[in-house]
């Protein structure tokens, strides 16, 4: 399956990444110096963007002006290129003037496009903006306070990326029935606000709106769950969410002795969800205790050997540790990455049993593949190449982007 | 497509009804009386889960008694029913015992199993305690807070769903293509750890660890982005991200005219993304005066006009009036669903132009097919079904989830 993705920043790329993970030959496009997202945070010290290496994994970059009328030609042809495994686009680039899908599929009937936008109605918008909207961020953070907590998380282009991977493995499904292509489109606000709904919030606010929501700190919703600190001031978070959750927390930690006590004060019954969660500052008051009275190591063993859910607060740099990041996980191998360094890079989340798990391949370089796409998918002779960089339509690979002046 | 689900909470359920959305036949089966997440909360005053109100639409769900061997047979034979568009089983039970996949597979060789765990060992994890060990609620909140700010949304849940309709979608497309089904398997974790580490996190971490990492309130991450609150004490969030944003929200607002006077004070580049990174906070006091001095409609009016990217920020009752959500996107349509209400229904995120929009379904209430689908897909006739029944091995309709006692 052969890709061409014309993207920046998350959810288009993502969605580009995991089918190149997942071994697609995805072929990433961009402006001459670099897309939008191409000096995205975090960046190495030689201006290198750790953010496009990560979203970029696995795939082919070719740099082409797109301003120019044979770079665009060039682009198109890409996108229809004849193949049973071509003639398929991902784009969150404005769908309109020479990416309008009825105008490409001139090129190729059977065209599949996945076209992601910020609103329904294809006017922008991005995951900073959509975010506020949902709702989520007046009921996160502390207690009784005003203002809103954004997430640092893009969950929701995290979320459209998903949704692009499958909108175009469905559409790849109907095609390979069918014959026919299509145009797939889905937006970012679409998929923030059904994903609240699919939560149960929007018929919460709908049928019970006298019902206040409001922030909780760091509780679990609707049942029990709430993080503590060690006597060595870690923080861990516990779960009592399920029965069995429920009564390894209360017998690992010595609750189940207050619990006739916990029920009679808050009136309610602690082998309900319900119970859980209208007595969870009773519940929390006694844990408090049995943290504070141990350390990290001690409360973590503790746990393990109770079977409690409960996990560690970490930071970035302390992620770096977790065992799940170590090489006895499959999922992370050391791979070096030009101009930011050798670091734990995933491959795909999902194993394939039916094949062998390819190796984890770096970000390419802006423009590392223009020579070898353009000449190997479409023909291009070393005259024609020569040609088409000499007047700049084309450019090869960038390996200091500090020497590009910004767009 | 015949999907078989066996879930609870929120990714595999959300695997499975982005599938039904897309037009699969996606049937649920629970323990009888429902299963762990049944009860989850919003519940409405007669114990209607919303939430599994949400996940669930379009599904169809059967009622059987999972300890009993019977029970187990009748699951293993709708998993592997024969048929072309049949043999798939998504799951986030554990993959052992009586649901491992070389047993199931003897009854169907070509079987197609995606199986989700908490972590790549099997072993469990929830989203409340992978969340922690991210490192997101480290640098969520407002600065300085010492305390983690978890995250409310499930986001790595709705990542590992989508992952999960992606993995299934490959593998029927591999076994429509050479005939072999195979086991798939992911994991909470390896999705969450793996996204952190798209993001750049990881990189920056490894390669950077002197490099601190803290909470930075609402502010964009690497370029301009903040909230303000308007002189009705409405707050919104504007974004300064890519160069046009950036010049929008300049002209709109009269911050061009303090443009020398910030790069002078902050010593910047407001050109440079990193430059109105770093100079954040003096942009931030100029725009708190524009905002003011303004009233929400006046501010949203003018921002519109200079085509500035910003957002509102909503409650989710707010959210029940935003245009997005009424009847002008096709997404929401108002729908009846039993013992819950009727309300703003979504359907699939996903517009495919080759395929006409199918109607927003509800979801079904707990075991509404079980005789439906023994009766046609294994073929059992009402002697059998009333025989079961009779045993308590499947059970019917339930449209009073607080006649059930709780697991």
């Amino acid at each position: 399956m052969r890709v061409i993705e014309g993207s920046a920043f998350v959810a288009a790329p993502l969605g580009g990444m995991t089918l190149a993970q997942l071994g697609a030959d995805v072929i990433r496009f961009d402006q001459i110096g670099g897309g939008l997202d191409y000096r995205r945070w975090p960046v190495s010290a030689t201006g290198h963007s750790m953010f496009w290496a990560g979203m970029n994994k696995g795939k082919r970059s070719v740099q082409i002006d797109l301003r120019h009328p044979e770079g665009r030609e060039l682009i198109t042809a890409l996108i229809t290129d004849p193949g049973d495994d071509g003639g398929m686009f991902l784009t969150n680039f404005p769908a309109t003037g020479w990416l309008d899908y009825e105008r490409l599929r001139l090129g190729r009937a059977d065209l599949i496009m996945v076209a992601l936008s910020g609103n329904y109605d294809g006017t922008s918008e991005v995951d900073y903006t959509v975010n506020p909207a949902t709702g989520f961020p007046m009921v996160t953070g502390p207690r009784g306070q005003h203002e809103p907590v954004n997430s640092v998380l893009p969950a929701w282009d995290i979320a459209l990326g998903g949704i692009a991977a499958t909108g175009l493995l469905a559409a790849d499904r109907h095609r390979h029935r069918t014959g026919a292509g299509q145009l797939v489109r889905a937006s970012l606000s679409d998929v923030a606000f059904s994903m609240v709904a699919n939560l149960g919030r929007v018929a919460q606010a709908h049928t019970t709106p006298d019902s206040s929501v409001e922030k909780d700190g760091n509780f679990l919703y609707g049942s029990f769950g709430a993080p503590f600190v060690t006597k060595d001031q870690r923080f861990v978070m516990v779960v009592g969410l399920t029965p069995r959750q429920w009564k390894a927390l209360e017998s690992t930690t010595g609750l189940d002795r207050y619990r006739t006590q916990i029920e009679r004060v808050a009136g309610v019954d602690l082998e309900t969800e319900t119970g859980r969660f209208n007595a969870r500052d009773h519940i929390a008051q006694h844990l408090r205790l049995w943290f504070e009275h141990r350390s990290f190591d001690d409360a973590a063993a503790a746990l393990d050997a109770g079977g409690v859910a409960w996990g560690p607060y970490q930071s970035f740099l302390q992620l770096l540790d977790d065992p799940r990041l170590s090489a006895a996980n499959p999922l992370f191998t050391s791979v070096e990455q030009p101009g930011i360094g050798t670091y734990p890079m995933p491959g795909s989340p999902l194993y394939f049993s039916a094949v062998d798990r390819a190796d984890t391949r770096r970000a390419p370089q802006l423009g590392e593949h223009t020579d070898e796409v353009l000449s190997t998918v479409l023909g291009l002779d070393d005259h024609e190449l020569g040609r088409l960089h000499d007047r700049h339509i084309i450019a090869g690979p960038v390996s200091h982007p500090n020497a590009l002046a910004e767009p």
